[in-house]
């Protein structure tokens, strides 16, 4: 594992540690190579595990991992998994950060300020939101996970942008994160003192998740859309809640409701419902049951909730997940067990943990 | 004060102890009568205060107040007003229920489920939303006090709607409040554990507070209006946030934008700065600047930013006002000042505890 | 498992969903008796569990359990456990309440003001501190789950006090517990908004986990024992953390150090590392490294640090668990583990989940 | 004010921005110089300040200050507040740093590890625990203001010390401070999601409050006093909770009790009781009543509780206070109200903001 030293690397961690095929043989963080793992992350301290290692000294051929994580920054990791995978061509690679997420270079050069510096990488990368591109990573070689707020979003959208199910040109997200959704960065704006007892707005109108949202959306729904996205910050360490504004569109050919008719909210409940009847880690809730952040904590389930507005033909969708788990480095676990060949629910049981 | 074992009456008495004109002359509690303020509320131990009371055994002609504040719970107070007024008709009345606050006595009954037991008060009563209706407060015998969402949604958007600055029918309410703002019933979906680290929607599509702002809002723009509103809880103890999604509208005659053209994110900025630039409790922060509710905590400031959505002709509003303070008791002290010809301001100078 | 609808309830059911040799019976939960557990505790939605019945209509026989987990409140436990272990004597109990902890029902009765209602079962109770009686745990039909507080503490010094090395009369155990250490009754003081933003101690001098302190001290050291203890309580959900200041004493036959001097801090930090060398769910960190709860949030360990106080002579210990894993919940799927000779590790590998 | 950038820096404003004796001529920060108060601390948006600017360009002579606040780290005040003084002979000086509070200047050396640079100033300077220094402090020009854990520790203990009423080699200080105690500066361990949902103890053993706490107990025992002190972090913004273990001591000719018998817990509440009946920032609760760090939030107040241990002769006592008010920022401007000859309350009358 790249990047062992933040929340995500941790988290992949936890994850790793109790999943049944996997040993770990590699943990490294730049500035603290050489220490252990408990001097980053205490709660490792009962765990036997590799001292924390710098990139550079990694011998990738001689590792021969079978699959790397890559929870780095962004903007550092297109140089180190070109790098890793030109001289280990057989390993497979889950990587965390936003680097490969947006198939456009000229797209990621807009949003992230600097060239892409693997274009040719990028070409095989598949976008690792499993429900959506599991085949697609069942081939991979390079699975870019998905930032958590997209994850959240998407997998409450998509199957209705699908099926013409709303209208794509009047949706509203307004989502919710918790504080470790900013990384273990040391800044004075993520102090305790600073986030507790208080909630605000942050990236209005320019947040970087807004790039991967208007890819997958549009690809969705076959045209062109862009959405409104405003991020909030929670002073709770864990947790996402979206929750989205839609007004039903009229119902064309791909549409489960009746031809002609616009979709009622509980039009959008049955066709998320059906979308995610067999999938074990996105529950859809009943009809007008709304979800909570601390329902999923520490699991990689995402629920989903459906209730219509006082407007006519307006719905509100609520969705739910775990930044760190479906979020983030559940998924990529999730993605590697797809890649791998294993059962896409190993080492994931987990159940939330509430209160 | 009646109702003083409340969070709102605690704050009403953290304000009224330290306000030079006031003297303390009743406290009511009904399970709590007889007992100490202290030993409801620990911090007035230092404080000579009188024992709670019942209200029953209150002489209102006797006792002949020059304001009573009325902080009982929605559904109960119209009736002790109603006596309270009979018995004492020159005390002026501060309401912080809802039970006067919609001026059409059949959206009561819809909304609170019962008959509106007082009427014929109800025509005497005026909306105490200070900044707007101050010369109706001054004049008024019963003021009641609006509600903590309504009025950080109301002073953000009445200006933009009286000068036909925004659509009517494109408002989307996405409001956060901290936990105080439901009040100290024991319950167990209130308890610590149930709500730290988590975060929820609640009362989606039916919260009572769109009542007022229906009648607000369609006060304001001359014309029905329904906006789509949804609160949340956060996990803090203080604090309304409203993220308002908002489409400028064609300026029509009243509007400040060039006629003819639509109002921009920039235009509406200048409309609330412009309307509140003499007001003492609400603050228009710089375009594209957005408020925390840690700012305004204990305050009785209202913060507002206004910024470009980056969907054109979309803006987002944000609004932030401690909702204990602004948003409930400060407000009534606010309305007092006025009823009674102080200061305004008098009692309300205290600046806010960040951290 | 009787009492389902409480945070025992709800932890148990977190671990045993998971457990491979667990399959779940029966849930009752009185007041909820007809719900699905996911009407109670909606993380549980995902999972196919029995709807939630009341203990009233369990017929024991025909149950005929291996085990019944006990997590009802504290008073109500004896009669329950009596009656069900009269017609399934076969099963065996894991009771999570205090109402098997104290041998000697005079106690009992003292620090519980009222009579014990099962004394003949109370003589066939195991006091389940599993790294201290494990093999009558092993043989044991009832086993009686130490309090949260007391394992906590109990850890930290019975192998000190087993071998003589502190003095008995000069022990203070100020102890730290989040809010779920309170269970789920609806209490005005167990609000959020009393909660948070504060610290408080509580119960001093009179908690009842005293009772257990002392019957277990009393056994370890041989002689009579009776310790300072406070409990305080932390906004936060999960933890206890237990500053323990200790005398090292003059060391006897007993002990590890030297004959005829005193316990150094280094000699305690030896005697606890040796007695827990060999132990799953303890884990002694280097001397002068001190624990945080968040780092063994949700997994069933104990850390336990030790480091000397400026004040020659004395050393102060560390301890943290969570509060409802190794204090409750986890402890009793520990022992169950010994009682059906499964893994003692067995559904109990949980990764801590910070952050 | 020299440090307005600072969490003490904003409590000061706070408090004297609504000061009737106080202009605000001065505030500097010296990363932020150049900008706005509000750029660093919105709550001030509303309030007009003068620009934050470097210490080095001051010109003390010409401001002539009447009174200087000293908000800036420790170790680089003493070089500062001498230059202001050899400048401003006549300016008064509330330093909040530790420089100026060892009376010893071998003792600094010893614990902040490098030579006190205003050792000759160092003679001049009032430690400024005012209950117990009011008079000197009243004449004083250079005024150290006291730490936080040691102004809680010091008001409970320094009455039993005076009067012999407690063993004095039998302290136990546990302390609980909340976040704001450790500054503002941007450090991973201090980031929101390191922090809360969990609790630990820190610098066991050597925490540098030790000094204060060894010089003012030894002074107010008349003799050597080293007692054990563990401070601890709480997920919360502001507060500390001292709860401090003592054994009753045999009067003598200085105690209250009568001579001969030791002194019961009782006896220890009336000295206290006694000693700040007419302090109005010090509020002693009944017997057996302890106080909670919410119910002094915000307030300048100290509120103090004692109650027996189980253990005859022990008692138990505990201080709350509002770390960044009396515990720092409250405390100065009471000391400047005393030095300028203001009413000791004067800008310090706010009530405790709770919940």
């Amino acid at each position: 594992m790249l990047g062992a030293s933040g929340y995500t690397g941790a988290e992949l961690l936890r994850l790793l540690i109790r999943h049944p095929r996997v040993e770990i043989a590699l943990l490294t963080a730049e500035r603290r190579a050489g220490k252990a793992m408990a001097d980053v992350f205490p709660q490792f301290a009962p765990y036997k595990l590799p001292t924390l290692s710098a990139i550079e000294g990694a011998d990738w051929q001689r590792l021969a991992l079978d699959v790397a994580f890559c929870a780095l920054p962004h903007g550092t990791t297109q140089k180190v998994i070109a790098d890793l995978l030109e001289r280990a061509p057989g390993t497979k690679v889950v990587d965390l950060s936003a680097d490969f997420r947006l198939a456009d270079p000229t797209a990621y050069a807009r949003w992230y300020g600097h060239e892409h510096a693997a274009p040719q990488l990028q070409k095989e990368a598949v976008y690792g939101l499993t429900e959506v591109y599991r085949l697609q990573i069942k081939a991979a070689r390079l699975v870019a996970n998905p930032g958590c707020y997209t994850t959240c979003a998407e997998l409450a959208l998509i199957p209705l942008l699908k099926a013409n199910a709303i209208d794509p040109d009047e949706i509203v997200i307004d989502a919710k994160s918790g504080m470790t959704g900013a990384g273990r960065a040391a800044r004075e704006d993520m102090l305790f003192a600073e986030v507790s007892e208080g909630f605000h707005a942050y990236g209005v109108g320019h947040h970087r998740h807004m790039a991967e949202l208007d890819q997958e959306f549009s690809l969705a729904a076959g045209r062109d859309v862009t959405v409104t996205f405003t991020p909030h910050l929670v002073p709770m360490n864990r947790g996402i809640l979206s929750t989205i504004y839609v007004r039903g569109a009229k119902s064309g050919a791909r549409s489960g409701a009746k031809s002609g008719t616009k979709c009622a909210p509980d039009d959008l409940h049955a066709l998320l419902a059906k979308a995610y009847a067999n999938e074990p880690f996105v529950h859809v809730l009943p009809f007008r049951t709304l979800p909570q952040t601390r329902h999923v904590r520490g699991s990689n389930m995402t629920f989903i909730g459906v209730t219509a507005d006082r407007i006519a033909g307006r719905a509100i969708i609520v969705a739910a997940l775990d930044n760190l788990t479906k979020g983030a480095s559940g998924q990529a676990v999730q993605n590697m067990n797809v890649m791998l060949g294993f059962a896409e629910t190993m080492g994931l049981e987990q159940v939330a943990l509430f209160p």
